[in-house]
């Protein structure tokens, strides 16, 4: 944590893991960065979200996106949450899936005798431990809570399914008390502990710490679960795993209670960059878009204008500076591929903070001639329009034509076989006319 | 960082700081949490945003609210971008505004003298270190670059206001030519040093590490720049004042290249979970709201619906569990005040995950009376139906007013004074129906 370990970790990273220096760090030896596991809560905490209400057939078609994208486990609504509930979690169950099924209840033997017959293979336990919830939620105390999980969860044992036991609003208990459950439960044998960020407050290094100090309490699985009310769920979750958990709570866009959780395309960008391969090699990535679309229209929002990887400028580069450097390398100003996520990059070129090089790669595709120093002089033009007022591609293109039938050129200079010469250069930019049109 | 240095903070934070365990870390001896400044940035990298095109009246009109809202700094487009960015500069520094006004230009001498004629307050100077923006982008060696930076650097001071030297790209650059080339720029006196990581990628715990081996090496401040395209750009901006960075770039919703930067709001939210004193202190967080829908309004986008704080839905509760809670104690479910964001928090009663607490609550607020047996009932029959279709409160309501009906008590019971009585518990239900009404 010194500098000196700081320029011996960066020193290492270097001749080690040169390629990616956003990888999982050396130093963290009980990291699961590169081996997570995936919690897919969208129908659970997803249907706590205010606009969520799933008939059984969109359950049932969100359920089969999540499994075929290659989620580790499905999370849903506890069953004794409505009767219909119970029935689509029963529906789901019976779908054969490769995802695990899991429903979500609290400690009390009344949900867990009825969990356990819907056919889940594994079923999460919830309850609060904060000061705040034993006081103003359920009132029980610390010795109650530990009573009421062995039961629970010797029962859920007894059936030979998977159990997890979480605390809730974690990071605001007190830890002596939770390292204390979670040494308990963990002694009877769950599969995992969890730890909630309930009220979506914790910091990066909160989490880190209290995930390495769990870690040395317990020998199960460490799942997460955060909430986003401060914008932290993507970092809390990464951190986590660099401090060793295995398994992070996420949902399809995030929704859920509030401002929601862990959001699964934001999570698959900050794990991407991690880690590719493994990522690449588990998740269906370049289906995002297509889960993001079926959620964001089951619960009626729009996908969010700056969404990580799905927002619609998310590879959109603007700036003369950013566009001349991403022409010569997209790695220069891109830490994710587009082509990973089925999408392709654009450069914008139709602005006033548009640069000579952009410029003259649009000049290329249109199949024009112009000398560099040609391109810089048509560029101020476009830039004077843009002064203006706001440009589109046609603008740009008529004042690039203008320009050059002044010249007294040919429009298009025919290649050796009489057909118009393909621009090379600039894959980006060959799709990006379509996509400029839908997004403006 | 061990699990016992874990537990003696802890313990040190329940008796020193019991009302805010998410305050600042008593081991971060540099932090800035509590200490930190805003160079909003919405008027330069917010004009990089695809949809972004400024008129001058715009770019005054949101100059003046950033002023209002009591950010720090206003970060200005390149007078040398466009004429018009110049004269607009020029124009924006003239408004007498109490925010530093700052522009942001190239390590060029030819950008350094037309900024300074602009009348700003200070100059924040970029250029690329890392080897791709070396290799691609303007293709000079370090050795180029510090004395470019010297040139620059000195040339604006002798002007006398202000100067920040960054580099770009920050995290994939090399350590040590780093090191070197803020120190060198320190020692001859520049206001701040700048990390930026340009593409979006740097992880929190990356951030403190580079950020506190750079307080080892600089005096002067350090200002962060964070790209959100891995979806860390709050996170990253708190573990760097952790680590003693004391300015952050913000731009309103984050707007910027690609997917942004780390958003004003967004931040906000994290800081006044860290230390709400010093943040109210210091800017009118109860504008943030009519600060996005002036943006929004001004870039053609939506208000994400899962913003923090803004989003339609940051304040809304809606499991009957969390509701139960949230009716003693909002404390329990919410790490933030909707009322000091001029907001209000609503719970969502109408759905089939609502508990009996929630409708109780309601009950009373139709000033009828039930006792919890009844209300117990009546949630039966809600919960049913919300199995059925998607509720509103309409539907809520019918079934709680037949049910009261059938039990053939009058629908109002007057209070002594002959009004109906009004409801006292939840101030939060009272203005949700409009709400409600505009979200659906």
């Amino acid at each position: 944590m010194s500098a000196n370990g700081f320029k011996e970790v960066s020193e290492n990273l270097s001749h080690k893991v040169q390629q990616n220096p956003y990888g999982p760090n050396p130093a963290d030896f009980l990291s699961n960065v590169g081996n997570f596991q995936l919690i897919e809560s969208t129908l659970r905490e997803g249907e706590q979200f205010a606009n969520a209400f799933f008939s059984t057939e969109t359950k049932i078609e969100i359920a089969k996106a999540l499994d075929d994208f290659g989620v580790d486990y499905i999370e849903l609504t506890s069953p004794v949450a409505s009767e219909q509930s119970r029935l689509d979690c029963e529906a789901i169950c019976k779908l054969g899936l490769k995802a695990k099924i899991l429903t979500h209840i609290r400690c009390h033997m009344d949900d867990a005798r009825v969990a356990v017959e819907t056919g889940v293979d594994g079923v999460d336990v919830v309850i609060g431990t904060s000061q705040f919830l034993r006081q103003y939620s359920h009132g029980k105390d610390m010795n109650y809570i530990a009573q009421s999980a062995i039961e629970v969860i010797e029962f859920v044992k007894s059936k030979g399914i998977e159990i997890r036991f979480s605390s809730e609003d974690s990071f605001r208990s007190d830890l002596v008390d939770l390292l204390n459950i979670y040494r308990t439960v963990d002694k009877i044998g769950v599969n995992r502990v969890g730890i909630a960020d309930t009220v979506g407050c914790a910091n990066p290094r909160q989490v880190y710490e209290l995930v390495r100090t769990l870690k040395s309490v317990v020998n199960c699985d460490i799942e997460c679960h955060f909430h986003n009310d401060t914008g932290c769920a993507i970092a809390n979750a990464y951190t986590a795993l660099e401090g060793g958990a295995k398994l992070i709570d996420v949902s399809v866009l995030g929704i859920g209670e509030r401002n929601g959780i862990t959001p699964l395309g934001g999570l698959m960008a900050r794990m991407i960059a991690a880690d590719r391969d493994y990522v690449l090699s588990k998740y269906k990535v370049h289906k995002i878009r297509d889960l993001e679309n079926l959620v964001a229209e089951a619960v009626q929002v729009n996908i969010p204008f700056n969404n990580p990887i799905t927002g619609f400028c998310a590879f959109t580069h603007k700036a003369g500076i950013h566009a001349k450097a991403i022409l010569a390398n997209p790695s220069t100003y891109e830490i994710l591929s587009p082509s990973d996520f089925g999408l392709t990059r654009y450069i914008h070129f139709a602005n006033r903070l548009t640069g000579w090089n952009a410029i003259k790669s649009r000049v290329d595709q249109l199949n024009l001639h112009l000398t560099d120093a040609q391109c810089k002089e048509v560029t101020e033009k476009i830039k004077k329009l843009g002064d203006v007022r706001q440009l589109n591609i046609d603008d740009v293109d008529s004042i690039i034509k203008d320009f050059h039938s002044d010249l007294s050129t040919p429009l298009v200079k025919p290649t050796s076989n009489g057909l118009p010469k393909v621009p090379h250069v600039l894959e980006g930019l060959e799709e990006s006319d379509e996509k400029r049109t839908k997004t403006e």
